[in-house]
């Protein structure tokens, strides 16, 4: 089966966006065993989307088409597809009913042009979005398969896992079972060369890695007759990759580091706290991003000004002075003062030099303490992660403490 | 002059790259007022390229091809275009004295395979590469602009920056200027439906509508002589914008509440704290993700439990039973204590169920209070976000929350 991808969407050719999407279409048609053979990006504009339709149409089996299907007039896919395939737009009541649920529920008026967005093709096969408004679809015909996708990738992405991989999985005849492993404080390249050759010599399952804001994954993916068979031939490659690589393997099939962190907490009945001074609030933002986070997650400080630091965590004001905000004996007084004020087993407190502005040549940019405290004995970790830009600097140490928080708590 | 990129690469169609290339020279040509309609991504085959080729010099002025041009035998980019336009390829001896200079310097012996790098179509202007090994190249044949670039980002976007677009600066005498306008507190499609006359005729400047996240950005176009002169155009569509749609406009040219937030903080002279329950530290998060947040932000406590809202921000136990934690009347609460605990003007304090667990009949997910204080005057607004994911609701209380912030301050 050959496919190909046709983003529709005048903000990809400004240059507004990158076609994400084309790279996660991609990705899945490579593990689904699907070749793909051209992404085409083409704006709103009704000819020359007609004639990237009618090229794909006659060179690929598989058309998959992300973008174009919202409420406003210049959403053509649906129409385009239609003329070229010749197929009606028919009214679908589940999808209109559906959009009318989510208007009344935020409490907007829904205005007439949302009706469109449940306009689809006769006889097609709809693809719920639990993730938004439009509605995706498949459908056949002339002797291609159809897929139309939302552009938004976070609407994108799970229609793309969730809709249409079990239903490609079903044209092929073999299941794909992958599993993911994840890794902190590793960087990709490291991973590469330590696991190069399993990597190479890895045919079924196969071995792939990626890189994400700090972290690394590694997919193993096994070509089964089974979701049960494709485990089980998984099992024994994460065990190799788990001796090579050791504790810097955070989880597998858990994908970030806060959830992680949530479900050990749960798993070992901790409770946890954060102080955050440079990170402001994106390690709290993230713990509570996973639902459940409320059963041991008590709450946090950000101590953006320093006598926020003394009044809400008690740092000593003396020691403000003489180490400074960004020193050693702060983050692991905030630490300190986070559990002892949120009253929790765990706390943590963040400080540092995020940028672009501030950091002396003793303390550079990028330079980040994390303290760890649990029942008052408490830990300190030196962070250089340089003038890398400050949501670099953030994220990297975000990540850092929750790595620390992990590893305590594999030790409980 | 009309445009097309065309990616060469297999490891795009595989996902293991997305094509970032293409959004930045597509972001360069949006500024040099080139209509770029196309970007195709071909593997490196040579068939498919020499027909990606063929149909790109059928329909475009400029055709900008990105990859391909390493040492490798399936590098092709050059062998294909040569073919299309029938050029010989010859030796660019500068070109190979400089790749030659680059293996003596690394300590490496350069394989003979290198030298094709400097191959390179007969009369071309040489685009040389500070930046890597393979130069790029520009001809002219057959009334088409062709011009190549290598593939690696860090390689493309200086050659791009650095290399091409003087060249193009020449060839259009045009500039394109866009201003932008955001907008919260209305949907895109009645944004859409409100401005639809005046978007269908728009012709220069042009008016182009996108959400993203809880916002709306209006981007109003002109094609002019001069950035001053495109500006001049600008100026009237906008004030007629603002006309129609009035206070949701939260900004021009700058693209988040965050930093409107911020910007307005320093310019009122007011400082700022925030109180999160549901959010979690989200509004802190984004308000400290902008550069000098610092000077106007005091900081904010997420209090998560119960007990954390009474110790850390001076909730009456009694009211937290008798509302419940999600009530108006713990919002402003939460809103005071912080403005006292924090010391600042503002303070803001937001509770509600962001799910997917919780809610009741009575208070269904995605009901949300946001308190509001500012020297001890109170307000609170009630806001419905439905059971739309924890993301969203999150997203859209943090969003509310900061867009009432502005508009208090716009009011001092």
């Amino acid at each position: 089966m050959n496919a190909e991808l046709v983003a529709v969407g005048t903000e990809l050719l400004l240059g507004e966006i990158a076609n994400t999407d084309g790279q996660y279409i991609s990705r899945c048609l490579s593990e689904a065993g699907i070749n793909l053979y051209y992404h085409t990006v083409v704006g709103d504009n009704p000819e020359r989307l007609a004639g990237v339709l009618d090229l794909a149409k006659s060179r690929s089996d598989l058309i998959i088409t992300t973008g174009g299907l919202g409420p406003t007039y210049d959403d053509l896919t649906k129409e385009s597809l239609c003329t070229s395939f010749h197929r009606n737009l028919v009214m679908h009541e589940p999808s209109l009913e559906r959009i009318k649920r989510y208007f009344a529920q935020i409490g907007r008026v829904m205005t007439q042009n949302n009706e469109k967005q449940a306009l689809l093709p006769e006889g097609c096969t709809v693809l719920q979005n639990d993730w938004g408004t439009a509605p995706g679809c498949l459908f056949e015909a002339d002797g291609v398969t159809v897929i139309m996708l939302p552009g938004p990738p976070r609407e994108c992405e799970p229609m793309m896992r969730e809709r249409v991989m079990p239903l490609l999985a079903g044209k092929t005849g073999l299941c794909l079972v992958s599993n993911c492993i994840y890794i902190a404080g590793m960087g990709e390249s490291t991973v590469e060369s330590r696991l190069r050759a399993m990597m190479e010599s890895a045919e079924n399952p196969t071995i792939a890695p990626y890189a994400k804001e700090g972290t690394v994954m590694l997919r193993v993916t096994a070509r089964a007759e089974s979701r049960e068979a494709g485990l089980a031939m998984n099992r024994p490659v994460i065990a190799k990759i788990r001796e090579e690589l050791g504790d810097v393997i955070f989880s597998v099939d858990i994908p970030t580091l806060e959830e992680t962190v949530v479900r050990l907490l749960a798993e070992k009945k901790q409770t946890f706290a954060a102080a955050e001074s440079c990170t402001g609030g994106l390690l709290s933002k993230r713990i509570t991003d996973i639902p459940g986070a409320s059963a041991v997650y008590r709450g946090g400080v950000c101590s953006y000004a320093n006598d926020v630091k003394t009044a809400l965590l008690g740092v000593c004001p003396a020691d403000l002075e003489k180490y400074g905000a960004v020193s050693p004996s702060v983050a692991i007084q905030m630490a300190r003062g986070v559990c002892s004020t949120a009253g929790s087993d765990i706390g943590v407190g963040i400080t540092g030099f995020a940028g672009p502005d501030g950091g002396t040549p003793e303390k550079p940019l990028g330079l980040v303490y994390v303290g760890l405290c649990r029942h008052g004995v408490t830990y300190v970790r030196k962070l250089t992660l340089g003038g890398n830009g400050r949501d670099r600097v953030r994220n990297s140490a975000a990540n850092q403490a929750l790595d620390m928080v992990r590893r305590l708590l594999e030790r409980l």
